[in-house]
């Protein structure tokens, strides 16, 4: 029966990047309230894919993005087949620098065989992958392997603040799923695909230090006030040493060494550090002292500007010694850092740091712990089987750098542990200009989706 | 005749305003191409109001915007009246952040005895006070006291790269004056006129750091890179020690040191180190240990951010790792540092502090000498006797923080000494929001004005 449904999804797959193409050109830009009514036409999206998949499917609404909630009814999967619980989001990053596209964000575009769009990797177009394989599932057989429930956020890229209350009220269905799969997160590399048993949390917040209350000349001024700008810059260089590592006391107390086995199974792996660089296109890697690369952003702690805004930006100069200075930061943190401890220690660091003449403000953007999931439950077996299926090998275990709060919130609410099995490749260009999706991992993707709820099925009976 | 002219200003004060603020309306922002036909139309206004009042007045087009030159005829002097030169600019700085403006910059708006616009202050306002008293003069008496040409050019506020191509081409009419005056300073304070003998001169520049090659997702490859923003951040608070010192090698050579009349003199004027912190909103003053709010101010070197610019700046977070991190830099020089020798230091410096694993890109914005003049020649009585007609009091002699290139561009060109008799107050925030000139400085200023024509042509018999 699967290679039946998997044959369908060949000869389907131009009806499939022509539907999913019509999802990612909604800019369900969550973040923007411009774009709230994209966001919430996103969700009308998936409510009307998931019922033409058969799929009982309803809008949730929160005090700011609906989630979309879609069960399979009785008819659409065997007899006491297993419960399998399905999370991905529909929202997507700021597009923003737009002119670093080479096509529009929200105009999805082949070129080379990739789809360029925001969101074709991160994460609707993952999802779609799962969508398809319902789909073809339903075609070719008239139901689904398992008993099913989607759910799909609009909040994820914003910290997911509505999520779990949506959880809460729908516990019993939920909690009933025997495992959670999550299509958000990255193959190793080309042809190598893998498991995610890991990842880092994240902690975040802005920065604003004010010194004078107007924007001064810097003739007349300069020499006589401290500038927050300057001064934003001396207490941001003071959060790291020279060896790259956090000056936050305390801040590494927490962290979970990584165990032998991780150290070689991660030597193993076919990471090419020359690679690597040229892609980025920097001159040479660069991070915390006595780390490998793959250890640094896999399993070490971080803490990174993600912008930084004061005083003039237009073209030319401008004399002028600003008012206020601004960096929004986050740090990534990994097993077992808790994100409101660092963002405790983190704040009373920063207020320590600040320079005297001018004030600092410190407000709390989100915050997501790490996770680790077992690498040997059923469920993974399952995963790494329908991965060989649909990729033709046998899947890496690894770790990912990025957050996925959910995976922790659902452990804790739901008692649920995840599977993360991801369809896209590092260089994605993910939260970035030219997010793309290879097609042929979106093809792999929808025949691993298809062969995983059949292997579920099958390793959870 | 002073006396009368002097009635036909008060008379007429409605008028002058009327006049001025129609000046002022035009957004004459030199350095935004989308302001050029707006600082076209204020040269052409100046053209206008020149002949309105007698002179032969001519738009003298350059590679970007246009001079405005005018010349008394025989006429409108006397026979072998001296020949005095007025210089100053019609463009203005750009007015953002146009949020914080209580009401618009070019909407010139009076609320509480003050002119609030963009250029009230710096310098269509101060430029309009000659206008009003030679308007008078000529009402009055039929003619001028002096011989006098006026040249203003519209590009002051982004380097005046064409001024001195303009100043050859009229080299003969131009350095057949004795003596520049310039209006684009101020008083010492509100009741404490002022000349000014010394001002600072300016170096700038623009500081790229590129990592990446794109904006990366800061959980995939954060730890693995360098974040420019980071490195940025690092590369400025190198830039001075703890005790507010720049770190440059070679920075501090040619600073001139106070003389003990200078530091004597300085030491009586009235100022307050509280009122001035409060006035400007800071928790306290800072600057570089070891010299006084005023030395700092007036006589010392500075380096500031003017602007800084990196990864995401819109509302919320977005977990980016930046390509790219960009500060606007500007060094206040004084007597005898030397613009290029010092970016020349600069560059080689922040080559120095760049941390690896990013590159650096160092634009150069604009450099103006510092300047000294001396305090006791002939056209500085002139002024002090004019400023005590204006004012009711007479003057204290103060230097300036700010810079203007062409008083040293003058000097070396055509040997002409300048007198700076500003009718500003510190706190009229140019180049900030809300830029205003006091009435009261306005009206007094043209008072000065008319005054100052009559006692140069005294002085300079």
């Amino acid at each position: 029966m699967l290679d039946a449904v998997l044959l369908w999804i060949k000869r389907n797959e131009k009806n499939s990047l022509a539907d999913v193409k019509t999802w990612l050109a909604i800019p369900s830009v969550s973040t923007q309230p411009d774009h709230d009514q994209d966001t919430r036409a996103a969700a009308e999206w998936a409510v009307l894919n998931l019922r033409t998949i058969g799929l009982d499917t309803q809008l949730i609404e929160t005090p700011r993005h609906p989630c979309v909630l879609a069960t399979t009814p009785p008819a659409l999967h065997p007899p006491g087949a297993p419960h399998v619980l399905l999370y991905g989001h529909y929202d997507v990053q700021p597009a923003e620098p737009l002119d670093q596209w080479v096509s529009p964000p929200f105009t999805p575009t082949v070129r080379d065989g990739k789809l360029f769009a925001r969101g074709a990797c991160d994460d609707k177009g993952q999802v779609h992958c799962h969508l398809a394989a319902l789909l073809a599932w339903r075609q070719i057989n008239g139901q689904l392997p398992c008993r099913l429930t989607v759910l799909l956020e609009g909040e994820e890229e914003i910290g997911s603040s509505n999520l779990m209350a949506v959880v809460q009220a729908h516990r019993d269905l939920l909690a009933s799923a025997r495992t959670l799969i999550i299509s958000d997160v990255n193959q190793f590399a080309p042809g190598v695909p893998a498991l995610v048993y890991g990842l880092r949390g994240l902690a975040g917040a802005e920065l604003r230090l004010r010194g004078p209350n107007t924007d001064l000349h810097s003739g007349m001024y300069g020499g006589t006030v401290r500038n927050p700008a300057n001064a934003l810059a001396t207490l941001i260089a003071g959060l790291h040493d020279k060896n790259g590592h956090i000056t936050i006391p305390g801040f590494y107390d927490d962290v979970r060494p990584l165990t032998a086995l991780e150290l070689e199974q991660w030597a193993a792996l076919p990471f090419s550090e020359t690679d690597y660089a040229r892609e980025l296109g920097v001159p040479e890697l660069w991070g915390e002292a006595g780390f490998s690369t793959l250890a640094r952003k896999w399993a070490r702690p971080t803490l990174d500007v993600n912008g930084l805004t004061s005083g003039y930006q237009g073209p030319g100069g401008k004399t002028v010694l600003p008012a206020v200075a601004s960096a929004k930061i986050t740090m990534r943190l990994v097993p077992d850092q808790n994100p409101q401890k660092i963002l405790d220690l983190f704040a009373a660091h920063v207020q320590r740091l600040t320079p005297s003449g001018v004030t600092l403000e410190v407000e709390r953007h989100g915050e997501s712990p790490p996770a680790l999931t077992p690498m040997d439950s059923p469920a993974m077996t399952a995963a790494a089987e329908a991965l060989e299926i649909g990729f033709g090998k046998r899947p890496v275990f690894m770790r990912e750098g990025g957050s996925i709060p959910v995976v922790s919130w659902f452990k804790d609410a739901l008692g649920l542990d995840t599977v993360m099995v991801g369809f896209g490749l590092p260089d994605d260009h993910i939260h970035a200009p030219n997010e793309k999706l290879d097609l042929d991992c979106y093809c792999n993707g929808i025949r691993t989706a298809a062969a995983l709820y059949e292997r579920l099925a099958h390793h959870l009976a």
